[in-house]
């Protein structure tokens, strides 16, 4: 069969295998979930068998030690995929909920149900994890997944998406529930892009570039997130104490993930007390600092900031700064180059806070706390398959709901339309 | 300037007219929406002069009688246009809703907070009214919103555009807030399904040629509906009576709407009474029958079906006819054609009409009630501005809640991540 041809087969079948996985009841979605973790366990082996040939490969091609991390299987990573299933196994089941239910002039009743979206497809690059992961979330919703992994795993993703196909036979579930693009060949996501009749969205995770090629190319609607410039504004009734611990946290304990703070804004106030302390932190933490020329002035080590920091996502030790007038220019800052995910105000004041909180168009807004707290296990979502950045559907963590949508039921007995 | 850099402009203007709706009260927001109601009014003669010069080139250029129609701004038209708005005065802002607020472990409280898409872009055709209509609705959820109306409409649309435009300014709004394409090339199109920058949505209505040339344009997620595909399923044990009364209402009150049933679904247990019984009154109301062998044993007079008849959109007094043998063959059935709109069943069996109610993968299910209720009115979200059959963000028609997001808001006093 060509490529072509086996998208398009694998498509369909999902479609069908969406049908009975929406069927299915939270027991039988869980025994499959608690199968794929007990499968994954006892194939530990084989599976860092498959991994090996994975890494012996990368390391013919060369790739970096860090991308060969990402990609190693340790008996840590065969715990934690476990582990993160079990954890799904214990979160309620989001399909069937009841969202409202109301009784019309007309006589008929109208409730609102959560069902499955249908099928998925998963884009994703390198961590062969997120095979597991994200067809345990996709799942525990009620839908089918159509997996593309990245091509540096491709052994170590067929042989985890074998123990998913025996996990969903063992439990009665056809395995087409969840599939994985048997091939390398790039053409593949492109066919797959074009399958709308049985794929209703696509999911991709990695690389900017690999996500503006999937917005570009698909005729399926999108949940994406293409980067996280986060700022943190310190007012000038900020409680500077808490306001530099928030900025290091937010800044340096994992500086290359997406909610980390990539530009600290500093009301014009309080820079003369506030850098200096904050400064001598970042130095001590190796955070190298681009400053504006008012920064500068209070942090002369600082290195001056060019138009290219403001919109940069770092994703790294590295941290913009800007001096403003007041959280109406932070505001017009960040309405200027944010990226619609995470920005936090340091302040004692309610109403500058609220004004902050008005005012800051991203999908989540702290007052007080670390951006680092943008993430579904953080805000309550139970775990997260992504975060969106754009606003249709979800905006923010996506966990076990944003996976659902909602369709109308309605009872009667016998209504027409006058 | 060129096309393309006054839609760029345009729309870079909206993403900054966009903060200040975002921001306006409910009551800016219904006094704008009381003034464009008020100055429609006043200004009649000079819209219906507008309207004059599209009625008579679209003489010249040879349309039909029924476009020319659609296309007419009535004194009726009017009234209905303001009446339109003052009726989305009366209902609720979305905006600011709190639809959760919890205290996480780590201390911090959070809520999901209904925010403004933010700038919505909408492409029509023909009628007029739809410029007036969307408007409203977009503006009352805090949206900026740009529109490009048909060709066809161009003077209409232009003078009822700087109606809204005067009643922004009016109310210490920008005029940007509401922006109609000033121009008619197709060019213009193009450009502005690529401001993925400055444009949140976009939402077609029209034929499906239009929508399928959006969403695979479109860099811009849309939501959309292709058509509308409709069933009513005849149980076996079905209040034969009811089931007519629903039928007939299904397909002929308004045979030209997307919520029109389409085909009829019977089980042979009934097809001896039913299909007599129905056919009788289908043939008083002049419907076509297009049937299945099975159907034309009962009813003679009926054409017979081709497969191109199941996948149909007749918009007309035209019915595909099919006996079934059970429920699951009827789900069967609609999974192979159905459209995601909407499908009902009558029965009086309840375990039955459940089993329907899952397995049908469609924005509204009906049990004992007619095809035509999914209606953004009619199921109590006041109004609507579309329907969306896919399922991301909406599915079913889409009122003000539809044209909003959710954000984050986390209130911490100096939590950070561990």
């Amino acid at each position: 069969m060509s490529v072509e041809a086996t998208i398009v087969e694998m498509a369909r079948q999902a479609k069908k295998a969406a049908r009975d996985v929406a069927a299915a009841t939270t027991d039988c979605k869980n025994r499959v979930l608690t199968s794929i973790a007990e499968t994954i366990e006892n194939r530990a082996d084989a599976i860092q068998a498959e991994n090996l040939k994975d890494i012996e490969r990368a390391r013919e091609m060369g790739l970096s030690p860090a991308m060969i991390d990402r990609l190693t299987i340790t008996d840590a990573t065969i715990a934690s995929m476990a582990g993160g299933l079990r954890d799904v196994v214990a979160l309620p089941d989001p399909v069937g909920e009841v969202t409202s239910t109301e009784e019309r002039p007309s006589g008929i009743t109208v409730s609102r149900v959560r069902i499955p979206l249908g099928v998925i497809g998963m884009i994703y690059e390198s961590r062969p994890n997120v095979t597991i992961d994200a067809a345990g979330l996709c799942l525990k919703a009620g839908n089918a997944i159509i997996l593309r992994g990245g091509s540096e795993a491709f052994y170590s993703n067929m042989v985890l998406a074998g123990c998913i196909a025996d996990a969903l036979e063992e439990n009665g579930l056809p395995k087409e529930v969840v599939q994985l693009i048997p091939m390398r060949d790039r053409e593949a996501v492109n066919v797959l892009l074009k399958q709308e009749d049985f794929i209703d969205v696509m999911i991709p995770r990695g690389g900017e570039g690999l996500i503006r090629f999937v917005t570009a190319n698909s005729l399926i609607p999108v949940l994406k997130h293409y980067k996280g410039v986060c700022h943190v504004y310190v007012d000038k009734e900020a409680d500077l104490e808490k306001a530099k611990a928030i900025c290091i946290n937010s800044k340096v304990q994992r500086p290359g993930v997406c909610n980390a703070m990539e530009t600290m804004l500093v009301h014009r106030d309080v820079a003369q007390a506030y850098l200096p302390l904050v400064g001598a932190a970042f130095k001590e933490a190796g955070v190298t600092l681009k400053g504006c020329p008012e920064t500068r002035k209070h942090l002369a080590w600082a290195e001056e900031a060019v138009e290219a920091d403001w919109p940069a996502e770092y994703l790294d030790l590295t941290l913009a700064v800007k001096v403003v007038d007041s959280v109406d220019e932070a505001l017009e800052h960040i309405a200027a180059y944010n990226s619609g995910h995470t920005e936090s105000i340091v302040t004692t004041n309610e109403e500058t806070a609220k004004r902050f909180v008005q005012g800051a168009d991203s999908s989540a807004v702290m007052v007080n706390a670390s951006t680092r707290f943008n993430d579904g296990g953080e805000l309550g979502l139970g775990t997260e398959i992504g975060i969106s950045t754009s606003k249709l559907h979800a905006f923010g963590p996506m966990g076990l709901e944003e996976l659902t949508s909602r369709k109308f039921v309605v009872y009667g007995d016998g209504q027409i339309r006058g």
